[in-house]
């Protein structure tokens, strides 16, 4: 059975999509079935990066919405008008909707999931909130048995950036800002980010996911980081904080407190050591405890492993029982090798005496085994404690390497073997 | 709909389960068409933490596999035998299944998916690995835009509490082994955790699931913990590493790497903070890149969760669609409350001149916002910087206590405000 698919937009995310879908050997086999129809773009005549029909290109778009041969629509074009009248006609016309688009969805979503559940359709957002992380995939699907408390995290990548270079190198917002744009990782106009519009609109998101709530996003709490100077940095350092900018909601007396804010978050919580573009979200509920989920929270393959995913949510669905993603059958038997390369981390006991440090350099070396250190201590009259972290090297050069040095007079004993991460 | 349900044990896991299935309020709504119809135990007599009807109990295990009105076991006795036999028969029935059981699914897990196939049954196994963290069907429903390269984590909690108490006390491995089996966190047999069999189990599963091959017991590498020594520990901190016990597989050109090792892990890498009984689990893909999850390795609450989460996709699966699970429509309007209770943090630049915090102090006092941290710096000539950490206190306390700070005749500026995580 073949599904046929259009997309709204190839941009970034589009294009990830695209690379995804036209190169399915490998990921999941049910990419196989799906077939892109058509892709409506502002200008069918700019060069792409990946060779595709030209014929598939439009820039009519609501000829997408309108084919009725589509089953399944792609929207990643972005922009709440006019993405909004495009995704509610494709509804209309008894489509499937994928959408990376959390600005519309945090505005329009009301509308947009009441048409599609009077269509008997399904609107899948995963890629709208922390890019590659499966969080709303995982808030409908696998966290049904908890009485939801809190969720709360680090949604915005272009903040935490800032944010982690102003922690590491104590320059200013405006500067590290400027930095930033320059290589890509903010925005011309940087408002959406720095004054936290984004995070809202993510939080918004998640938590009516969490708590199955409809919350306008007026009634959001937010403030950006424009008022996080190096000062506050390096007071809150001091004090054994570091500042990121937490959207979360939580369930409190009387209903939802739901903000974005700049926060100091203690040192050993898990969100302080979520750096760069990384994001992450931490979830609290009855009986579970807490979980947290971090990753990628934007680029091209992290929306587009997310945007797949909701694809092949759909196509499981638009199949026959059993549920393809749900039965697990592995297909072949693996082919198991031996550990084959490592970094290894030794420890010897040896005779205190000169050249103790020679002879095992030497050793390793005649087996190729290069070492990043090695250095001696414990040394306690008659015997000495050698510890030695070789580079990567291969499995079996070092076991010989091992099996030379058991023999050397000076060797006491193999204190540890172990493998470096 | 009623879908009816057995349960096969009732132990830990088993009571959290009915914990939740009995008081469905506040969680999924489809909870509520789940009902348990029989408990099969050793020991129909014995008392239990919850009330339920006794005539539910029954220690004839196969009038559970056998009842022709269950739609769905839930196995949660654990052991190999006669576990094995109870499931295949209640596949035979053609009855979903829904296990915790890495032991016999790492065993016997292709027998058993082979029969499900056969009678078009699902076989969930989400509390098999990783406790409360959704891996198992993460990796089943989210990934497929990706072809995985590596999965590696922290998978078992008992020797995690190990590892990390002596990081922390530097106690050797046989004393802290004594002291968590006293306080239950190790088994009185503590072979399956401590020589790595329970990881072993877990991280075949996991690869199995990532890289869709069958994957025998007998060819996963494993090393446990016995010999990591205090000595190694130490070493290990004084080279900027912390050891973890860690399960991995990874494709390499020829196969797949797949083993459980003590190792040394950089302290800045994620799988280094993950401290006592906390489970993580790592995924390299593409295009996705690296994401981490992170949550309670086991315990009652986190299982019960997982468990819960298989039935309610297998309930989800049975009803009609629309999909219950994929489509998303919150049912009523939140309940936005204000930010109610917060710690913050505050600098104000002062006059240089004493008494400052004196003022600032009777002020906060005045609105009964408690103050943990208060102190000065960069003084220099005129003007200080007063920094102060409220404990938690009511925003609307702090806010007038600000306001009134602002009419002190010594302060120049509120130089920021922000809350604490």
């Amino acid at each position: 059975m073949t599904i046929k698919v259009g997309l709204l937009g190839m941009g970034t995310v589009g294009t990830g999509v695209v690379q995804v879908l036209t190169d399915p050997a490998g990921r999941h086999p049910l990419l196989q079935e799906v077939e892109i129809v058509k892709i409506g773009v502002r200008d069918t005549a700019k060069p792409r990066s990946v060779a595709l029909d030209p014929s598939l290109f439009t820039s009519n778009l609501e000829s997408i919405v309108n084919d009725p041969t589509i089953q399944i629509v792609v929207e990643v074009m972005g922009g709440v008008e006019p993405t909004r009248d495009l995704v509610l006609q494709a509804i209309a016309n008894n489509k499937h909707v994928v959408t990376a688009n959390k600005a519309l969805l945090a505005r329009h979503g009301e509308e947009i999931l009441e048409l599609a559940k009077r269509h008997q359709v399904y609107v899948m957002l995963e890629a709208s909130v922390g890019g590659g992380i499966p969080i709303v995939n995982v808030l409908k699907q696998f966290l049904g048995a908890n009485r939801i408390t809190s969720i709360q995290g680090i949604v915005n990548g272009t903040t935490n950036y800032i944010l982690t270079r102003m922690h590491r190198e104590g320059g200013d917002l405006q500067e590290i800002l400027a930095d930033a744009q320059r290589l890509g990782y903010a925005e011309a106009d940087p408002t959406a980010d720095i004054d936290g519009f984004d995070a809202a609109d993510k939080i918004a998101i998640l938590a009516s996911l969490a708590f199955g709530q409809r919350i306008p996003l007026s009634e959001v709490s937010r403030e950006g980081i424009r008022n996080v100077s190096s000062l506050e940095i390096a007071s809150a350092a001091r004090l054994g904080y570091v500042i990121k900018l937490i959207a979360r909601a939580q369930l409190v007396t009387g209903g939802l407190e739901i903000g974005v804010y700049p926060m100091l978050v203690p040192q050993e919580h898990p969100l302080a050591t979520i750096n760069g573009v990384t994001n992450a979200i931490a979830i609290k509920g009855d009986p579970i405890g807490e979980i947290v989920f971090a990753g990628p929270g934007a680029g091209q393959g992290a929306t587009a492993s997310a945007v797949v995913a909701d694809l092949i949510n759909v196509c499981a669905l638009l199949s026959h029982p059993p549920h393809p993603l749900l039965s697990y059958m592995p297909t072949t038997a693996a082919q198991v090798v031996p550990p084959r390369e490592n970094q290894f981390y030794a420890r010897f006991t040896t005779l205190d005496q000169p050249g103790v440090i020679g002879e095992l350099g030497t050793i390793f070396g005649r087996y190729s085994v290069s070492l990043e250190t090695i250095f001696q201590q414990n040394r306690s009259g008659k015997y000495a404690q050698v510890i030695v972290i070789t580079h990567t090297v291969r499995e079996a050069d070092f076991w010989q390497a091992i099996r030379e040095i058991k023999e050397l007079p000076t060797l006491q004993t193999v204190g540890a073997i172990l493998r470096v991460l």
